[in-house]
This record gives structure tokens, sequence and C-alpha cells, in this order.
């Protein structure tokens, strides 16, 4: 049975964007349904009574309806595992725990970057104010982490795993409104921006 | 070799008392250290410089550091998987999936209810304000979700998982300050309340 997934109607979530991701690098079958968030559409009942939490991402799967990013891509790698179907977390124990911190850490910290460079206004390239002096401290908290954890231009981890998508979109908060990133790290970002299932995304909400 | 797990040296960040409450319920050894939050610990060399995002809890497995408590307990469940340990998450794959999108949740949403109902102030039983009409729609949304979410008065699951104690917790903001919260899930913070894991990390700052 194909899957339905739910994202935002403007296509500009970062979770939303890691579960397309997660079923497009898996070769699953799927559907796309959006919500407007704009107009609250998460929260009426036709939305919100199925998908417990009202947020987007939600995967449908006949009866069952999750939501929360890495619940469902968790969930897709546990289904569907390596290596009949591609690996979203590395195979190496420790590695595949460093990929969680990684996907845990960009979801819950950092919040002031997550807010003064929303996605929405970085994905559409609409002008951004500076930087607040709060906001410019957790960009160099990214930034500092990130030169740690990205050794080259490619993967994190020798091959591509979801915490490299779920990075890079931190990052390119920074790196597509021109702030200052080292450009070890902005040559990461494009690289993951190139990768097809990313690319399928990008291109439900870029016209040209 | 025993873990070292560093927490917050208040004993008050639900994450912590997570990853605590895993090292317990799997019968691992494992020794306490404590960050001091308040004087910003957590940013010096000596703690970020080897748990990289800064934050508690870390675990520590010989040269290896790892941050962000879902990381944590994924990690110990693989590293140390049941029958031989016990289980943190539940066995079945879409009530596993369902734990943790309640993991996930009340690490993400919410935020006015983990703001005006700080953990730190509702342990230690300090005064709370009334909640502002933004965090009385986030705890009303937090107790319709788990009025769904809890079937009886004892386990999310059938059997106890890390996600009882991760509800029980956030739910326990209200809870402990008085504010109003059906029988239902007041019964339900109460029992997973007394359960050995949670006791053993309170008595670490209750000393009566
Ligand atoms: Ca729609
Ligand atoms: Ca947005
Ligand atoms: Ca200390
Ligand atoms: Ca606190």
């Amino acid at each position: 049975m194909p899957f339905e997934l739910y994202v935002d109607s403007l296509y500009t979530s970062p979770y939303a964007l890691s579960a397309f991701v997660a079923l497009t690098e898996k070769g699953l079958p799927f559907t796309v349904k959006t919500v407007d968030l704009g107009s609250g559409e998460q929260r009426l009942a036709a939305y919100a009574g199925r998908a417990l939490t009202g947020r987007v991402p939600a995967l449908v799967e006949g009866d069952f309806v999750l939501t929360e990013s890495t619940a469902i891509t968790e969930y897709l790698e546990e289904t569907f595992p390596a290596p009949e179907y591609a690996r979203l977390y590395p195979h190496d124990r420790r590695q595949r725990a460093q990929a969680r911190q990684i996907q845990a850490w960009v979801r819950s910290d950092l919040v002031p970057v997550r807010v003064e460079r929303d996605t929405e206004t970085v994905f559409f390239k609409k002008p951004c104010s500076p930087l607040t002096e709060t906001a410019q401290q957790a960009a160099a908290k990214l930034v500092h982490l990130a030169e740690r954890f990205v050794q080259g231009p490619q993967h994190l981890f020798g091959e591509w795993s979801l915490a490299d998508t779920d990075l890079a979109i931190m990052l390119s908060r920074l790196v597509r409104n021109g702030d200052e990133v080292p450009a070890k790290l902005r040559d990461y970002v494009e690289f993951q921006w190139q990768r097809p299932s990313v690319q399928q995304w990008l291109a439900r909400h870029q016209p040209g």
C-alpha cells in the first residue's frame, strides 16, 4: 500500500523535507499531501484528529498515522532495512548514535537561528535582517560544531545519512542568506543540496 | 567499563533524567557527574570540548562521548538489547514508532509550557505565575493529546517504556504545580513518578 506524506503547503519545513528524503531514498511509493500551516489547517479536526500532534510531517500507512520526522524516519529504516533498501542511518553503531545526536540537536537547540533564519525566508530568498546578538551566538555555535562534525566536502560518516541532509539544511539557513560561513561548510551544504532526493523536494517550490 | 553520565547539578533536566532512567533500567554500572548549568560550566572547554553540543546529558564510554538524550537511549537500547537487558522501547514496531513520536514531541513542541513550568521550579515546588494565554493553549494541547495517548492509569504500551517517563515528566510540570489536569492523567503521572528508577533520580535532589 503506498504511503501518504503530509507536508507543509509551502514545502519549507526542514522536518517534512527530511521525511520526504527518507521515503525517496528508500524508493518507496508515496503521495504527497499538503497542509496549509498559514491558515491553521493543521489544527482542524480533519488533520489533527488523525495526526495527533497536529504537526507536519505526518506519515500515513492505512490506519496508522505517525508524526515527528525522526519517529517517521526510524520507522522507515526498521520497516525497510538495508541492504534491500537504501540505508538512512550509518551501519556502525556509534556513527548511528552520532547521526541521531545531530538530528536531535538541530531540532532542539539553536532556536534563535531557526527563528531569525526561518526556512521559508531562506528558501524563497527573501531578505533577512542581520542576526541579533543572541542569534549570532547560536550561529557561531552551529558553525563551530559543524566544523568539528564535517570532515570533508562530502558525507559526515563515509556514506550519506539523513544527518547530512538535516545538518546541511540547518547550515543552509545561514549560507543561502549570505551570512558568514567557512568555505568548507559552504561546499558541504552545496554538495548535500545537489542530492537528487533533496532536489526533488526543492523542485516542488522552485518554479525555475 | 562503567559509563559516566553527565547531568545538571540540580538534577532537574528531564532529558538527563531520561538518560539516567535508561541506564538504571538496563542495570548498567555508571557514575553520575554533574555540570553546573547556572554558572555556564557546560560551555567551558573541559565539558564542551568533549560533549560537543555543550548540553546535558552526556554519556561517556571511554573515548566515546554522546549527547542528546534520545541518541543516548537509542544507543543503550541497541548496545544492551532485550531480553538480556530491560527494554526501553516497545517491542512492537508501530508502538515503538509511537513511543519515539512522544519523545520527539515533548522535546520540540509546547515551548510555553516548558518555559513557564520549568522543571527546576516545579520539582522544587517553587510558586509559579498563572500560565499566560499562549501557555494555556499549549497546556490544553498537552492535556488533550495525553488523554488520547494514555489509555489507563499505568503504561502507554502495555508495559513500561521510556515514553511513559518522558510524557509523565512533561505532565508533571502542570500536575505538581496544581494546574488543572484530569484525574486520569494525574493518576498516570503519580504511577510513573513512583517507578524506582525515577525515584532514584529524585532522591538526588529531594532531601526528605
Ligand atoms: Ca491540503
Ligand atoms: Ca518556516
Ligand atoms: Ca561538576
Ligand atoms: Ca530547568
